[in-house]
Formats: C-alpha cells, structure tokens, sequence
C-alpha cells in the first residue's frame, strides 16, 4: 500500500514537529504505535467555528464544525425527521404547526444569526423557506426548532437579514413577485415585498412593496438601512423577458422612517400586516440602479460600503451605505453573486461562471486604482454562496472562507445521477488565498452563517431541566381513563422502561407521557413501537406526549432506538393489544413502593 | 495563526515528498502557491471504498468514501426525504408502499450486498427496518430505493446475510420474539423466525423458528448454513430476567435441509408463508451454546469457523462452520460485539464496554495458545459493529477497518443534548492496528457493508434512460381531461420550464407528468410548487407524475430547487390558479411548432 507508506512519512515529519493533534481531520496521520493518540482530538482541540449551512431542498440546517469540515449535526426545521423526533408522529404540535404553515417539505435557503449589541448571542439562527414564505428559529443552546412563521403576502422567501445592533428585525425578501391585490387575473403589475419579522413573537410588523422581485438582503451595521437586490424590473413572466434590461437596482429601506410610515397608518393593511405601497413609499423606498439580474448585496464590516454582486454583469457595485451614492463598479469576473470580507480591508466574491474566488481591495476600487484584485482561486465548481469567519457581522476575523459549490462533477465516487454538493475552505490569513480542502455535503447549502465556538459552545445545553409535570421514577402510572383510553406514565433510564408492559385492548387510544430521568449528559433513549409509525427522541430530562391507536391485537415490543449501553438489546417492554372481546383483566398498574 | 504556520510547514514537507495530491481529506495540506491544487482530489485519486453504513433512527442509508471518511449521499429508504423525491408527495406510489408496508418511518440496521459467485456484484444493497419487520432493497446503480417488502410472522427485523454464492436467499432475523400463535394472551412460550427472502421478487420462501430471540446473522462461504446468535432462551420478559443463563445460542440452520423440509409440506403456513416449527426442525435447526446474550456472528473468509461474540461474556466463541463444534472459546475483553477479518488470519472483535478494538489470530486460538491477541487499539467511544474492506465475504482485503463508535462524547463541538455518532478509521495493513481518524456521523449507524470503488463505480449510472413515455421537448402539454382535471405535460432544461405557464380553477385536479430533458451528467433539476406540500427531483432522463389539488385562487410560481446554473433563478413559471367562477379562457395549451 504505497498511499500508506506516504502516510507514515508524512506523519512522521509531523510527529517530529510535535503537531499532529492538530491535524487529524479524517485519514492519514498516523506514527507508529502513537497513532492513535495522534489522530485523535482531544476535547481541548475542537474546531474553532460553527458553520450553519442551510440544506436547501433537505428542509434543514447542517452544522459543520470548522476548520476540520466535519458535518456534526442536521437540525431538520420545516421537514420532520423521526431521527430526531422532530414533528414525525401524526398528532405531533409540531408536526401540526408545519402542515397549518405551509406543510412537510421546505428549501432553506439563508441563515442569520441574532445579535446583541452589534455582537453574536449564540441565542437563534433565522432560516428562511423559498417554498412556502416561512420563517424558521432555531435555538441554539438545544440545537432545535422552536419556532416556524408564516410570512403574510409574500411568495419566495429567500434573502434574510438581521437589523443591528439589537435583532430589531428579521427581514425577510419576497423572491416570486405577485399580482400586487392579490387576485390571480389582476391586470396590475406583479410587485413583492419585504418583510420585517420580530424576531421574539415571530410576527411579521410590516413590509415596505418592492418593484419586481427581492433576492438577497443585508442590513447597515447602524441599522439605518436595509438593502435588498431587486431583479426582473422588465416584469417578465419568462426566463428570457426577465434578463432585457442592463440594471436592476438595489432597494435601500430607511428603517426608521419605513417604521414611522406604517405606524402613522400610510400603510395599506394586507392579511394583518400593514404594507407600505410604491405610491407611499418617498422617504423611505430608494431604488440604486446596478447591473444585471443582481443576486448578493453584503454590507462592509465598518458599514461603509453595501456590495451588490452582478450575477449577469461581471461587476460588482459599490454602494455608500449612507449617501445611497454608487462610488465604484469594478470587474471581478464572469457571475458574480456574493461577496464576503476580511479584517484588512479586503473583499472576496463568488464567480459562479468563473469558478473561482476573487478576493481584491475595496479602498483601491473606489479610488479607482487598476491593481485592486488581489488574487483568486479557483473552486470546484460553480461557487453560489461563500462566506468568512466572523464573530458577528461587524467583526470579521480574516482566517478561513467557505465556498458554497453547486457541483463536485468528478471530484469524488459517483453516487448515482446526482453528485455530491460541495464545499470548500480556504485560509484567507496570508497575503494571497489558499485553497485548504474539499468537503461533500447533503443537498444543498444556499448559505452558510459562522460563529466563533468560543461564543456559542459554553452556551450549550447537554441535558434538559425536566419539566414540572415530568414523570418521576417511582409515579409510573397505567391508567384506563375512559372505556376507550389509556394513559401511559412512562420513565426510560439505562437499560429500563417503567413499566416494562401493560395491556389494552384494540380500539383503544393510548396516551404515551414519557420522561427520560437519567441526569447524565449524551444518555438519550429512544421509544421505538413497532407498527405504529411511533418514534420519539429523549434527551435527558425531556418529557413527550404521543397518542396513537392501540392498533390489532398482538404483542408490541417497545424498544430504546439508542444504542444507550451494553444491555441496550435489553432495553424493551411489551405493549399488549387484546382483542376487544377479550376476557381480560385491564386494571390499572402502579409501581410497587421503593 | 500557529496552526496555519504548522500546517504550511508539513504541507511544505509533503510537497517535497510529492505526494500532496493523495492526502487531501480536509483541512491543512496547503502549500505556497500550489496550494489550491495540492490540496483537490483529481477524478484519479478518488477513494477506494464505498462504505455504507446504516442509518438507525434515519430509516436511510449513508455512502461515505474511505478513507476519506467523506460523506457522499444519503439514500432514504424507510422514511421519506423531499429533497431526493423520495416518497414525500401524497400520491407518491413510494409513499403509499412505505405506508402499506408498516410506516413512514424505519430504523434500520444491517447492510448486506449481494453477491455472484460469492463475490460482489454491485447490483443491491440491502437494509432491514428494525422498527417494522421490513426489508429494504437499494438499486446500486442509481443509488435508490426500489423495493420495500414485509416479512410476515416477525418483529424486530435485526441481523440480515446474504446467502452464497449467488445470493440465493436474503436472511432476516426476528429479535423481538412473538407469542408462537401470534394470539396476544397466548399462554404459549415467545419464539421467533430466522425469514428466507428471495432477492428479486422480495417475497419470504419461507421461515425456521428459533426459541428466544435472533440477532445477528452470517451463512457459511458454501451457502449450507446460516449462523444467527439467538438471546433470551430465559423467555425473560423483563431487562433482568433475560441475562439469567450464562449460555444462550448460535442457531445453525441447515439451508438444503430447510428448503426441502418446506418443500415437503412439513411446514405450517402462516400468513402465507411456510414455517418450520421447532417440533419438525430435527436435521434442520441445530443450537449451539454459547456465552451470554451473543450478539456479532461472522464467519470467517475461508469458511472454516463462525465466531459468535459474548456481549455479556468477555469471551468469543469460535465453531467449526462444518462440524457445528465449538473449538476455542477465547477471552478477548469486556463487551465483545462483533468480529471481522483481514486476508492474514487474523480477527478483529469490536469491545463496548472496553471501548477498545482487539485483534486475535484465529489460527493461535484454536490450538489453544496463549498468545493469540496480536494488538489492541481504542476507540472513542463504545464501538458496536466494525467492518474490515473486503471484495466480498470470502474475500477480505486487509486494508482498513472501520469501527461504529456508539458515543463521541468530548471528541467534536457540542450540538445539543445528543452527540454525534463517531466513526473511526483503523489501519490494519501492518503488523499493529493504527487509527488513522475520526469521523462524525449523523444519527445512528448500526452496521457497515464495504466495497471497493473499482467494483461497483464502473456500475453507477450518471443519466437515466427516457421511458417510452416520457415528455418530449416540442410535445409539452395543457390539456383538460375533465371538467375538474387537468394535465400538464411538462418538461424541464436549463433555465425553462415548458410551459412556462398554465391556468387552471380552484377544485382542479392537476396531474403533473414531468421529464428532465436534459442528457448531461449532474443536470438535475427539480420542481417546487409554493404552498402546494410538492416537491420532485428529476435526474437527467427521469419522468415523474403527480397530481395535486389545484389549491386556492393565486400565482404560484413553481421553480427549480437544484442550483442548476447561472440562470438558476430564472428557471420558474406561474400556475395561475383562478377562483372557481371567473370568466377566463381555460383553454388546452400546445407549444409553437419548432
């Protein structure tokens, strides 16, 4: 094995140097009977980001720690997942919130992070669905979805921002531009809208309408402003009508004043909401003319500068954030679509056509120097989104930059007609870029958010206060509540479930109330029932309550879906369904005094 | 940044070497200038094995590259997943099988690949569902789910083996066991069935019961026996009452003498299926026993032995795969759960509770030396299965080895209450173990199938051949069926939707027929309909249909949810939904002649 004797030497030298343990991301660091210490990281070496990449079509967020580029969890938001537990049991409120909010299948497309004084919280990350015009908040100390909303008269909800300094809004774009009353054969122009979201109640304060449709959104660092690209200004209805003109424009919002206007009752109200109209919209909707079906618009980290990304120009527009004055059009390259930023002043922008990051200086752009592409780097391939470290969007770190890439064509073993998604990382620390590897991923990240791990880990909770009506060890309960209804008091703790049977009788409906009391960080149970399509997930001192039908008469195993401990094949108990003409005694069960 | 220095310097060293191109599995191996290409795998320098490990609670299948460790797909097959298209519509034939067949959620467990001539054909992967007695079958070509089966008079789906050399029979192990009368108060002792699945029409030929419960399975090289460890023989219904007797059993199950016996009409049929009862079993079921609650059995590559793990026993116990004879029973550490091989005659027994790999010559402990254990190496943490690269069953490789570590506990940033699940990937080319790298793995894998990439990705397809009647570009179509039905034949190419447009009534039907025309590799393109629940992805070739209720009065604009160039964006058009009573010409629709 050639690759492995490669590997040795390899590993040796580092082993020399005295650095291995800061190297082990996957395959090929060993030395000698130290390698497996070597390999291995120990608590103090974890990656130094959190990156949230939105799954697109998966429905989902994936987290992915950086820089090793290890995918560590899937947060699922608006599609169940029963692996998690996660709205997958009919009667399941959260299963009921989806269906009522648009239904079981979302395309996430950007996330955000909530701030607190200009600075990350680790408290939520925002994420949008392009399918059905929600809203999705995830806690961060559980890594769970608590929240979903329905964005009123919008379609297409794609770009997100968080307003500074103080998450003051989620905005929300409007992406499917609409008849503007809402009627299917209306003969008004199609408009969209933006939407402002309290990011505690979830509720949508006012939009301010857009002309065409709003893609991507950032905000000023002062939170004056918020900026939104707006393209198919030709009100096309076809793919070709909607590339005619050479600009579009970007929406620059005067929050304030959009706030003062919908409060003081300009605004027309729509479904609940009050929407600021183009007619009323002086003072606080200005459209900056930028070249073509433009797609990024990202604020410089000093608010400086609103950075909007050509797509079908190879320019990207430098827009003053606070005099709304176009100060420099620069040539980056062929499909421009996003552009992140470092702590020296510089800029990096995805070339989808180019396939490569261009990273140039954006003082020598507006002053019009020729020499202010630094460099690039090509990726592989097409790069949709990217984005750098930063601790909050005022505070970039300059250290790593993360690729978003549409395909992987030949870079890794095929898997069928669709290849792999792909991202990549580059150190952006040095004078030029450098490419540092290449990482698949489950479709498919339309964005990616980072947090510095020192911020969000100590934030983290490993077990759950259990609530006040938990089940407790030794109040287990079995009790027949109705001729046609059982509730179940259930406990799980390593390697039991109390009970460990109880008998009902078909027609019934069983009411499960299950607490895992073990106080034990990463002892999570699972209660499994076979054909009753019922999976529930228990982090320590989490309670769930379930309802299902009893089902046909036979004997049910119950069984943990962890594999929690070495008696873990153990860990089942028997539900037993009679026949509903069965001589049976059905009595109540409690557990025996400890 | 120290870190990015130290890897400059090893990077510098390996590029001396020039050998940068092999190790690119992550982070840190850039290099100066050459960086971006040192760091990038060519289509040459791909994996060499495809590794497949279970989902557990995800109901799917993951394909990860070794020794990337990299995670290419997810294939779902007991649970739907929208952003493959898989069963995640109403209506979706898919769905309806998954939910006739026991629910819409599986945990699966065992991967099995099938073989010819007792090597690896690259053809199916098969994958149990625990949860509800069902057995998957993943097509290898395109990586999806195309056949899910029930197998009668069994619950608990767990170990699964192919029988050689042709695959001549699936086996499937029932572990949870069953009132032998599968009356819910039988009075009659739990028993269970080891199922025979054909593995082209899925159907269960026919079953042999065993006392006590079946766990994991392996058949002979010659196909003449099947092996299942069998737990439980206490008829224990409780956690504690099933580790009472120190021996339980191996179940030897004589497949020539099976077949006939149910040929003969010695077997009773239930729900369908012919069982062989324990009574009329004499010359077919032989049970040899075997320390406490066995989990792993694996029979060796050359056939001679199948070597059962204790799991409540530090011991493993090795059989002469003919004879039926225990020959060595040696002691290997706490937890012992499952064995695999290398091509030199050595095994390697997963510990759980030592958290440890052991390798052991069989040959030393079979003549009874005391210093059959050549090497052990931790692993982190609680490992359950393992698997060594292998061609196939009978053809070990001696490669790597990956453990299915159950816990990461400290190893990776926190993300919650539940860590990530934690692969490790062991060297074992040499004469010591070397644990080459960790890899986090999402939610749970059970069990792990291995084959090299020189087999099967000769066998990966990129396009789908059109079926006969499929859309063709120039032959779209709107047509009104009924007076509430409506048809839309449609096809898909980047960046257009034909039609680009439709309309129809509240209270329609709309029956979409989709194809992608596209002949290119990767060109996927999906389809999704706000607030209609409806997403299709469409491979290169594919033709899907589905019908929806038309919703209510408005603009819908369906889009493309595969970033599938730069016209991405554009790739969208509007089913217009009129309110019931408009005054609107509803007419067919037919594209201009080209």
């Amino acid at each position: 094995m050639k690759a492995q004797r490669v590997l040795l030497v390899l590993a040796a030298l580092a082993v020399a140097a005295g650095i291995v343990r800061t190297l082990a991301c996957g395959v090929g660091h060993s030395a000698g009977s130290d390698a497996a210490k070597g390999a291995s990281l120990s608590s103090g070496e974890e990656d130094q980001y959190y990156a949230f990449l939105s799954g697109g079509r998966s429905g989902s967020v994936f987290v992915a720690g950086i820089p090793s580029g290890r995918l560590i969890r899937e947060i699922p938001v608006f599609e169940p997942r029963a692996a998690y537990g996660y709205a997958s049991n009919e009667g399941d409120p959260r299963r009921d919130e989806l269906r009522s909010s648009g239904g079981l299948w979302g395309d996430t497309h950007q996330p955000a992070l909530s701030e607190t004084g200009g600075a990350c919280d680790g408290r939520y990350l925002f994420i949008d669905d392009l399918a059905n015009a929600r809203l999705g908040r995830v806690r961060l100390d559980t890594f769970e979805t608590d929240r979903i909303a329905r964005i009123p008269n919008l379609q297409g909800a794609h770009g997100i921002a968080v307003v500074p300094p103080d998450t003051r809004y989620i905005v929300v774009n409007g992406e499917f531009e609409q008849p503007t009353d809402g009627a299917a054969d209306s003969p008004e122009p199609y408009t969209s809208v933006v939407a402002f979201v309290d990011p505690e109640t979830m509720e949508t304060k006012f939009e301010v309408r857009v002309p065409g449709n709003a893609v991507m959104a950032d905000a000023s660092r002062d939170g004056r402003f918020v900026f939104s690209t707006i393209s198919n200004l030709e009100q096309g209805r076809d793919s070709i009508s909607m590339m005619q003109f050479d600009r579009d424009a970007v929406a620059a919002i005067d929050v304030p004043a959009a706030e003062k206007a919908a409060i003081s009752g300009k605004a027309s109200v729509r479904n609940g909401v009050p929407v600021l109209e183009l007619a009323d919209s002086a003072g606080v909707l200005t459209l900056i003319p930028v070249p073509k079906n433009p797609q990024g618009i990202n604020v410089t980290p000093d608010g400086r500068y609103a950075i909007a990304a050509g797509r079908l120009s190879p320019t990207v527009t430098v827009i003053d954030a606070r005099t709304l004055q176009i100060v420099a059009e620069p040539e980056v390259g062929p499909g421009p679509l996003a552009t992140t930023f470092d702590d020296r002043g510089n800029a990096y922008t995805s070339l989808y056509v180019g396939s490569e990051i261009v990273e140039w200086n954006i003082a020598r752009a507006v002053r019009g120097a020729s020499d202010y592409v630094v460099g690039r780097v090509p990726v592989h391939y097409n790069v949709g989104s990217l984005q750098a470290t930063r601790d909050a969007s005022a505070h970039p770190r300059g250290e790593y930059l993360l690729a978003l890439n549409t395909s992987s064509k030949d870079r890794y073993l095929p898997v069928g007609p669709e290849t792999p998604q792909n991202f990549e990382l580059i150190d952006i620390s040095g004078e030029q870029m450098k490419m540092l590897g290449s990482f698949p991923t489950l479709p498919e990240p339309q964005g990616v958010e980072l947090v510095a791990a020192r911020i969000l880990a100590p934030k983290v909770r490993q077990t759950l206060e259990p609530p006040p009506d938990a089940v407790q060890a030794g109040h287990e309960l079995v009790v027949r509540t109705g001729p046609r209804s059982v509730t179940v008091q259930m406990t799980a703790i390593h390697s039991v479930f109390t009970p460990d049977h109880f008998e009902v009788r078909e027609g019934d409906r069983v009411t499960f109330r299950l607490t895992n009391v073990e106080t034990m960080r990463d002892r999570i149970h699972g209660f499994g029932l076979p054909d009753h399509d019922l999976h529930v997930s228990l982090p320590p001192g989490a309670t769930r309550t379930i309802t299902i039908d009893a089902g046909r008469p036979g004997v049910y195993w119950y069984y943990c879906t962890h594999f929690c401990g070495v008696l873990h094949p153990e860990m089942r108990g028997r539900m037993i369904v009679h026949p509903q003409n069965a001589m049976v005694a059905l009595s109540d069960w409690r557990p025996a005094p400890r």
